[in-house]
C-alpha cells in the first residue's frame, strides 16, 4: 500500500534504496514565497551523513541534495519540491550472507513476509538511508517554521548507562554524539569504545524541544498533535518507544503534581506555570514548548556470531562484518528533527481554517 | 480540519460530545460477510461505561448501541456501519465554574486557542464519552480478527506506585481495575482510597497483547505498524507514553540482548526466540506477539483547589467538585484494546495486495 | 474500502439504507463559529424528499432532520456535526422479486459482485435515500460559502427533449421540476406524462452555477477544481457525463473562439470578458462564474417487462411496479447543488495556506 | 496543499515544471513481484513527446526513462519506484511576453491569483510536460493491469469537426493523429492545415475502452469507479468534459432504450446484452468494457493576437509565436490511457478486501 507519505497540506513521499540510484523526496504543498536553495538544505543532511566520526560508518558518500523542482527566482512556488540524493558508494560487493540469511533485529524476515522477495543490499529500503528523504524535507519545514518565529531543535539525551546532566545548546553541534553536556558526552564516547571492543552496540535516547509554537494547533481527536508526532517519531527506524513532556514519568504521579496551573505572562498572554504536559493538551498546542522524548535501539548490526535461519529454512549463525555504527542516536537525531519540524508545520497549515473568522481573513480580502 | 477519522480501509469516524445528544462512529470499510449484532458491540461499552466501581464516576449511562446501518439478515453487507449510543444523564447543571475558568490539565484552553470558543458542558467533545465510539468499532473490529484467529487484549500493568507481578489472564475481568493480578490490585484499590480521600487522583499503565498476528503486516516507512499504533494509543486522551517491545527499556541495552535470534519452530515456521521486539521488525510484524504499552496520566479533575485564569485573562482559582473517577487507567483498557484492534485490521486490509500473487488471486479467480 | 468520505479538510461520511433504520452524515472539518440550526439544513431536504409533484414517488417520508452533535449554542464548535434522518416508512413487503433478479440498470449486479451479496430492500445502499446526507452536508456547506459571498444554484436544464429557452431564476422554486423556464417546464410535464403512460422514463440535464467564487482556488494538478466537481458530480448516483463551461462544445471550436480575453473591470480587479472556461483556468478559479452541467440518466425503474437474470443465473422477465419517479432530474437538482458546495468550501479550506504570507497572516496575529 | 497524488493503495505523485532539470513520478503501492524495466515504460512517453509529427511542436525532447528506485533484478519489490525525466531542452529564451502578460486560456492567471507569484518559463508547473509523469506511472499501471488480462485503449475519436466513422485499432498508431479511422484522420490533417495557415487550433475528443476488468471493482457512494474516472480525466489540462457509456445522449433517452438486459453468456457467466451504461452500474465494474470520452479544448496558444491585461493590470495585446501544437488531442491520448489504467488498478487493488472470504484467502493462507 501506499506507506510512503506522510502529512496531509504539507505532505511529503520518500523513495529510494541503499544500493539503488539515489534517495529522495517530493514535498507537496509547501506554501508559496519561501527562499529556498540547496544551501539550506545541506547542513541538516551532513548531520546525518556517515563518516563524521569514528562512531559512524566509513560509507563514502558526500549525500548532496539537488533541488530538480519547486522553485524559481530562489523561492518555493507552491508546486511539489523534488530532492534528489544520488548513492554514490554502491559498489557490488558480497551480499550472499544476507541475502541468504535473516538478520536479527533487522528488518529482512519482515520484507520477505511481505513482499515475497526483497532487495537485500544494504538493508533496501530499510536502511538508514531512507532517512535521507525525511531529512532534506524536515530542511524545508524548518525553513517556513522559522519564519513564523518556530525552533525545532533535537540532541542525545542518553546512550547507554550515560545521560546528560546539564544542558548547554552550544556545545551541541560541538560533539559528534550531538550532547548538550560535554561531559556525558566524554563518558558515552568511552561506552562506546567499549561497546565496540566487545563487538556490541548501544542504545539510546533523543530529546527534542519545539520552541515558539503558537497556542491553537492540531486536533482534538485521532489527529491530535501528540499522536501525529507519536507516529512520526515511531515511524523512523530503531525507535521503540515516544513519550510527550512527563511521558512514562505519569504512572507514578498524581493529579496535583501532574497538573500545570495556568497564570497570566508578563506579556498579558495566558501560559502555564509548568510544563508536564509538554506543550499540548487534549491534542492541542499550548503555547508551552512541546516536548518529546524517543528511546532508540542499539544497532542490530553487531559482528558477533548471532543465531538465526536462512531463508529457505535452515538454522545458522550470522556474523556481521564490516564497519557499522555502535549506536544509532547520534546520527538520528537529526532525523527526529526533521520528522518533528514536518509534523507541526503540517498541524499549522491544517489547522488555518478552524474558525469562520480565519477563513474570512483570506478569502474575503482579494 | 477533518481529524475524526482514522485508518484506510478500515476507516472509523467518530462524533459526539458529552452533553450533545450522543456520542456514535461511523465505520467504512468492514469487509462484507461479518456476521453482527448489537449483542457483540455492547460488552466492549460495558467495560467502558460510568458506575462499575467506587472508582468510577456515577453518571447514569446504559450506553446502549444502536446499529443504524450496515447490516442485513445479522451480518455485515460491507457498506459503512452507523453506530449510535444516546446520552441519556446530561441533565442542565451550573457550568458557570468551568464555563469561566481553564481547567489545569484539560483540553479546555486548547479548544478555546483553536476554535474560538467551547462546548463547556462536562469537557464537550474533550470528555471521556468520546471513546466511545472508538470502542464500538473497535469491537467490530475484533469480530474480524477473531475469524482471522487474532485476538487481542488489554489490561492495567500499574496504577501508581503499584505494578502487577504475576499474569493470570482469568482474573482481568474480576476485579474491577482490569489487572491480571489480584493481590496487585488489592495494593491498587489501597492505593487509589489514599488518592481520593487526598483529593487526588493516579496515573497508570496500560498493557496490551496481539496474538495470533500474521506475519507481513505494516509498512516499511511512515505507515509503519508501529507507528500506526504509537499514533491510535497517543490519540487517547491522557496517555502521554508509548512503547513497542522491549521500549524505552532499549536505551540501556546492547544489540547482542536486544536482538531477537530466528530459529525453526516445531511447525516449520520461522519465529523469533525472544520477542524483544515486541512482535514488529522494520515496521512489519513479524509473526511474535505485538506487545504496546501506554502511560496513563492522572485524572486532571481533582477536589484540590487549583491555580488558573478565567477565559477574560483573570488569575482565579479553581475546585473541581462532584465524583471524578481517581484513575483513568480501568477504564482505559478496553480503549486501547479497541485502538489496537482497529490499527491492525486496519494494516491487514490495505496491505493485502502487496504482492501480485496476490492480486491475482482475488481478481483472476472469478 | 473506505469510499463513503468525500473532501479533505471539509470532509463528509455518509451512511445509510433505503430501508434501514436511517440515513445520516457527518461532517467533519466545519469551521468553528458559524451559526447552525436544524432549520437551515431543512428546506434542503425538502426539495429532495419523495412526494412533492405527481413526478415523484409516494413513499411517505417527512425527512426530519436532527443535529446530533457539533453544535452549541446555536453555532458550529468546529467538532464533527453529525446529522440524522430516521427512516418513517420501511414497511415490510414483499422484495422476493427484486431480490431474486437483477435490475436492469440497477446497482444490484455490481454490488452482489463486489460483496457477495445486498440487502436488496428499496436498492438499499444504492437507493436514491443515499443523496440525504449528501443533501444535509451541502446545506452546511452553503450556509458557510453565504458568509464569503458565495451562492450556489442549480435547476433543470433539459427534461428528455424539452431543454431551457429562457432564464428566470424566480421561477425555479415555483415548477416541481425546477426549471427556470416556465413554458419549458410545461413541455417537459407533458413529455414526462406520455413517459408514464408509456410505463417508461426520461433522461434530462442539471445545469449548476456557482457565483461569487474568489480567484485562487483549487489545485493545478490532480486536484484541480474541476477534477474534484466532476468527481463530485459523477459520484451522485444516474451521472452519466459532466462538463464545465462551454463542456463537450469545445470540441469542435478553435481557440480564437474558445479563449477567454482578459480585461480590466470597472472595481480595477482583473477579469475575463467571456467565460468559455467555465469559471476555472489550468484547475484553479479564475473569479468567473463556474458552470457545471450534469447528463442524468432515465429512471431505470420501468414497469415495462424486461429481460433478466435471476441471482441464480436463470433467464428471467422482470416488471417493476409501482410508483416509480419518470425522471430523476428534479430530485437530483439539489443533489447537485450540495456537491457543487462541498467541494467547492473543501478547495477553500485545503487552499488557505498556499503562500507564506496568507500562513502568517493566520498563525503571527495571536 | 498536497494536491500532486492521486490513488489510495495504487498511489502516484508528480513534480516538475517545463524548464526546471526534470520531470518525475513517485509510484506507491506498486505490487511486488512484477516485471518492470525502462522498456516497458519508454514508449508510453514516446507517443507523447514532441516532435513526432508536423502537428506538434518542434522542442527537442527524448524524454528518455530512467528508473531510480524501486526494482531489483527486473522486478518491483513493492517500494516506491521513482521516475525521472530530464528536461533537455530548456534554453534561455525571452519569457518577457508571458512573464508581463496574462495568456487567455491558459493557467497563468490562476496561478498568480492562488500563489502570489509564478514560473512562467513554458507554462511552468502548467505545461503539457507535466503529464510526462502521468504516462510514466500509467505505464507501470497497465503492466499490473496487463498480468490480469486488462487492457485499456484510447484514440482520437474526433478533431474539430471530423469525427471516426469507423474502427479498424491497427491504424490507431500508424497516423500521427492516433485515430482508428484513416480516412477521418486524413481529413482532420486537412482540417488542422487550415487551422494553421490561420493562426488558430481546433479542440477535439478522445475515448477510452477498457477490456477485460473483473466484476465488482469500485465503490457505491463517493469512491464509484466513474466518479474516480472522472477526476482523473478532468484533472488532464485541457478536459473540460468526461462521459461514460452513453454519457450526454442518456439527456434525450428513455428508459427502455437505456437500461442493459441481463442475459447468461456462452461460457455460463452473466453479461449484459448492450451496454449503455459504459462498463460501470452503481459505481461498480460490471464486466463490460468500460468506455470513457474526453472533451479536449483547443490549444490556447495560438499566434493572432488578443486582448489580454498584464500581470499589474494593464490592457494588453499578446501574440504567442513560435511552434504550438495546433491540437492537443493526439498527444493526449497517451495520457488518457495512463490515467485511466492507473485509476482502474487503484480500484482493483483498493477492492480487494471487500468481503470476509477474500481477507481470508489472503491472510489465512500463511
Amino acid at each position: 500500500m501506499a506507506g510512503s507519505s506522510i502529512g496531509t497540506i504539507f505532505r511529503i513521499t520518500t523513495w529510494g534504496e541503499s544500493h539503488g540510484k539515489g534517495i529522495g523526496v517530493v514535498i507537496d504543498g509547501c506554501p508559496a514565497g519561501l527562499p529556498l536553495t540547496e544551501e539550506q538544505i545541506q547542513p541538516y543532511l551532513d548531520r546525518r551523513k556517515p563518516g563524521q566520526s569514528r562512531f559512524t560508518t566509513k560509507r563514502a558518500e558526500s549525500d548532496t541534495v539537488e533541488i530538480l523542482s519547486g522553485t524559481f527566482d530562489g523561492r518555493t512556488t507552491g508546486t511539489p519540491i523534488s530532492l534528489l540524493v544520488r548513492n554514490a558508494d554502491q559498489h557490488s560487493k558480497d551480499y550472499s550472507n544476507i541475502a541468504d540469511k535473516y538478520r536479527p533485529g533487522h528488518a529482512d524476515f519482515g520484507f520477505d513476509s511481505k513482499y515475497g522477495f526483497r532487495d537485500y543490499r544494504g538493508g533496501g529500503r530499510s536502511s538508514g538511508r531512507e532517512t535521507i528523504g525525511r531529512v532534506a524535507a524536515g530542511a524545508v519545514a524548518a525553513s517556513v517554521l522559522k519564519e513564523l518565529g518556530i525552533t525545532v531543535q533535537a540532541y542525545t539525551r542518553s546512550i547507554g548507562p550515560v545521560s546528560i546532566e546539564t544542558f548547554d545548546a552550544s556545545v551541541i553541534p560541538e560533539n559528534k554524539l550531538y550532547m548538550p553536556d560535554t561531559a556525558a558526552a566524554e563518558k558515552a564516547s568511552a561506552w562506546l569504545e567499549k561497546c565496540m571492543k566487545e563487538q556490541n552496540s548501544s542504545g539510546g535516547m533523543i530529546e527534542c524541544v519545539i520552541k515558539g509554537m503558537p497556542t491553537g494547533a492540531g486536533d482534538p481527536v485521532f489527529d491530535k498533535l501528540d499522536a501525529n508526532l507519536a507516529k512520526a517519531m515511531m515511524s523512523v527506524g530503531s525507535v521503540k518507544g515516544v513519550e510527550i513532556g512527563d511521558g512514562f514519568a505519569v504512572v507514578s504521579s498524581v493529579g496535583s503534581d501532574n497538573n500545570d496551573a495556568f497564570r497570566i505572562a508578563e506579556n498579558g498572554h495566558i501560559e502555564k506555570a509548568s510544563n508536564h504536559a509538554g506543550g499540548i493538551l487534549g491534542g492541542i498546542s499550548d503555547g508551552s514548548d512541546i516536548v518529546i522524548r524517543c528511546a532508540v535501539k542499539p544497532t542490530p548490526s553487531i559482528a558477533q556470531p548471532q543465531q538465526t535461519v536462512t531463508c529457505s529454512g535452515q538454522p545458522a549463525t550470522i556474523e556481521i562484518k564490516g564497519r557499522h555504527d555502535p549506536v544509532i542516536v547520534p546520527r538520528a537525531v537529526v532525523v527526529i528533527e526533521a520528522m518533528a519540524a514536518i509534523t507541526v508545520l503540517d498541524s499549522l497549515l491544517t489547522g488555518m481554517g478552524s474558525r469562520m473568522e480565519s477563513v474570512k481573513k483570506i478569502w474575503l480580502d482579494q
